[in-house]
Protein backbone atom coordinates (compact mmCIF):
# COMPACT_ATOMS: atom_id res chain seq x y z
CA UNK A 1 0.00 0.00 0.00
CA UNK A 2 1.33 3.45 -0.91
CA UNK A 3 1.75 6.59 1.37
CA UNK A 4 -1.19 8.34 0.48
CA UNK A 5 -3.67 5.59 1.25
CA UNK A 6 -1.62 4.39 4.80
CA UNK A 7 -2.48 8.20 5.87
CA UNK A 8 -6.07 7.88 4.74
CA UNK A 9 -6.31 4.72 6.81
CA UNK A 10 -4.46 6.17 9.83
CA UNK A 11 -6.94 9.17 9.56
CA UNK A 12 -9.78 7.01 9.48
CA UNK A 13 -8.79 4.70 11.89
CA UNK A 14 -8.04 7.39 14.34
CA UNK A 15 -11.14 9.31 13.85
CA UNK A 16 -13.27 5.81 14.45
CA UNK A 17 -11.40 4.48 17.81
CA UNK A 18 -11.47 8.37 19.08
CA UNK A 19 -15.06 7.87 20.46
CA UNK A 20 -13.95 4.63 22.12
CA UNK A 21 -12.01 6.78 24.94
CA UNK A 22 -15.36 8.80 25.07
CA UNK A 23 -17.96 5.87 25.45
CA UNK A 24 -15.65 4.43 28.26
CA UNK A 25 -15.43 7.56 30.40
CA UNK A 26 -19.03 8.32 29.69
CA UNK A 27 -19.94 4.75 31.25
CA UNK A 28 -17.60 5.32 34.16
CA UNK A 29 -18.66 8.58 34.99
CA UNK A 30 -22.41 8.11 34.27
CA UNK A 31 -22.38 11.54 32.91
CA UNK A 32 -22.10 13.24 30.05
CA UNK A 33 -23.89 16.76 30.22
CA UNK A 34 -20.57 18.48 29.34
CA UNK A 35 -21.36 16.69 25.75
CA UNK A 36 -23.01 18.48 23.85
CA UNK A 37 -26.82 16.96 22.52
CA UNK A 38 -26.97 19.19 19.47
CA UNK A 39 -23.50 18.65 18.45
CA UNK A 40 -23.85 14.44 18.88
CA UNK A 41 -27.25 15.12 16.73
CA UNK A 42 -25.67 16.70 14.11
CA UNK A 43 -22.40 14.33 13.70
CA UNK A 44 -24.72 11.84 14.11
CA UNK A 45 -26.69 13.18 11.10
CA UNK A 46 -23.20 13.56 8.71
CA UNK A 47 -22.11 10.38 9.28
CA UNK A 48 -25.18 8.69 8.43
CA UNK A 49 -24.96 10.98 5.14
CA UNK A 50 -21.55 9.49 4.55
CA UNK A 51 -22.42 5.88 5.59
CA UNK A 52 -25.53 6.55 2.77
CA UNK A 53 -22.46 8.03 0.57
CA UNK A 54 -20.00 5.27 0.66
CA UNK A 55 -23.35 2.33 0.22
CA UNK A 56 -24.25 4.04 -2.88
CA UNK A 57 -20.78 3.97 -4.08
CA UNK A 58 -20.30 0.73 -2.85
CA UNK A 59 -16.87 1.98 -0.86
CA UNK A 60 -16.38 -0.14 2.13
CA UNK A 61 -13.76 2.00 3.49
CA UNK A 62 -16.60 4.66 3.98
CA UNK A 63 -19.31 2.11 4.61
CA UNK A 64 -16.90 0.95 7.83
CA UNK A 65 -15.28 4.02 9.10
CA UNK A 66 -18.80 5.97 9.44
CA UNK A 67 -21.00 2.70 10.26
CA UNK A 68 -18.31 2.12 13.31
CA UNK A 69 -18.32 5.82 14.07
CA UNK A 70 -22.20 5.98 14.19
CA UNK A 71 -22.45 2.93 16.36
CA UNK A 72 -20.24 4.14 19.20
CA UNK A 73 -22.08 7.80 18.91
CA UNK A 74 -25.41 5.64 19.30
CA UNK A 75 -23.80 4.49 22.57
CA UNK A 76 -22.43 7.93 23.57
CA UNK A 77 -26.16 9.80 22.87
CA UNK A 78 -28.20 6.79 24.96
CA UNK A 79 -25.53 6.88 27.79
CA UNK A 80 -26.02 10.35 27.60
CA UNK A 81 -29.89 10.12 28.15
CA UNK A 82 -29.80 7.57 30.30
CA UNK A 83 -27.26 9.42 32.75
CA UNK A 84 -29.16 12.78 32.70
CA UNK B 1 -23.42 19.07 -9.21
CA UNK B 2 -25.21 15.82 -8.81
CA UNK B 3 -26.62 13.69 -6.23
CA UNK B 4 -24.27 11.92 -4.47
CA UNK B 5 -21.31 15.00 -4.32
CA UNK B 6 -24.64 16.86 -2.73
CA UNK B 7 -24.61 14.50 -0.16
CA UNK B 8 -21.26 14.56 0.41
CA UNK B 9 -20.94 18.27 0.49
CA UNK B 10 -24.19 18.11 3.51
CA UNK B 11 -22.23 15.00 5.10
CA UNK B 12 -19.04 17.00 5.32
CA UNK B 13 -20.80 20.33 6.05
CA UNK B 14 -22.88 18.61 8.66
CA UNK B 15 -19.59 16.85 10.40
CA UNK B 16 -17.96 20.30 10.09
CA UNK B 17 -20.79 22.41 11.91
CA UNK B 18 -21.90 19.84 14.72
CA UNK B 19 -18.30 20.91 16.71
CA UNK B 20 -19.91 24.37 16.87
CA UNK B 21 -22.76 23.70 19.54
CA UNK B 22 -19.63 21.83 21.57
CA UNK B 23 -17.93 24.91 21.01
CA UNK B 24 -20.52 27.62 22.66
CA UNK B 25 -21.96 24.86 25.12
CA UNK B 26 -18.05 24.97 26.44
CA UNK B 27 -17.64 28.09 26.39
CA UNK B 28 -21.14 29.19 27.93
CA UNK B 29 -21.01 26.68 31.09
CA UNK B 30 -17.08 26.66 31.69
CA UNK B 31 -17.26 22.84 31.98
CA UNK B 32 -15.90 20.43 29.83
CA UNK B 33 -14.80 17.44 32.35
CA UNK B 34 -17.37 14.79 30.52
CA UNK B 35 -15.79 15.35 26.88
CA UNK B 36 -12.99 12.60 26.89
CA UNK B 37 -9.47 14.22 27.03
CA UNK B 38 -8.08 11.22 24.78
CA UNK B 39 -11.06 11.35 22.67
CA UNK B 40 -10.31 14.89 21.98
CA UNK B 41 -6.09 14.12 21.00
CA UNK B 42 -7.23 11.01 19.51
CA UNK B 43 -9.48 12.67 16.88
CA UNK B 44 -7.47 15.91 16.38
CA UNK B 45 -4.70 13.60 15.39
CA UNK B 46 -6.90 11.77 12.57
CA UNK B 47 -8.26 15.05 11.29
CA UNK B 48 -4.53 15.95 11.46
CA UNK B 49 -3.42 13.49 9.26
CA UNK B 50 -6.50 13.92 6.96
CA UNK B 51 -5.24 17.81 6.60
CA UNK B 52 -2.11 16.75 5.30
CA UNK B 53 -3.81 13.84 3.07
CA UNK B 54 -5.83 16.49 1.51
CA UNK B 55 -2.65 19.00 1.05
CA UNK B 56 -0.87 16.13 -0.51
CA UNK B 57 -3.84 15.42 -3.18
CA UNK B 58 -4.24 19.15 -3.39
CA UNK B 59 -7.81 18.61 -2.72
CA UNK B 60 -9.67 21.81 -1.65
CA UNK B 61 -13.23 20.10 0.09
CA UNK B 62 -10.89 17.88 2.17
CA UNK B 63 -8.58 20.56 3.19
CA UNK B 64 -11.85 22.75 4.45
CA UNK B 65 -13.58 20.67 5.82
CA UNK B 66 -10.89 19.20 8.11
CA UNK B 67 -9.25 22.33 8.75
CA UNK B 68 -12.49 23.71 10.03
CA UNK B 69 -13.36 20.95 12.21
CA UNK B 70 -9.50 20.92 13.34
CA UNK B 71 -9.76 24.61 14.72
CA UNK B 72 -13.05 24.24 16.66
CA UNK B 73 -11.77 21.05 18.52
CA UNK B 74 -8.33 22.80 18.76
CA UNK B 75 -10.79 25.74 20.49
CA UNK B 76 -13.35 23.02 22.43
CA UNK B 77 -9.31 21.51 23.91
CA UNK B 78 -8.82 24.90 24.63
CA UNK B 79 -11.32 25.57 26.73
CA UNK B 80 -10.94 22.23 28.36
CA UNK B 81 -7.59 23.15 29.26
CA UNK B 82 -8.67 26.64 30.85
CA UNK B 83 -11.74 25.15 32.68
CA UNK B 84 -10.97 22.29 34.11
Amino acid sequence: MDFINTLGLAAGTLITIAFLPQMFQTWKTKSAKDVSFVMLITFMTGLFLWLVYGMILGAVPIIMANGITLFFNFIILWLKIKYR
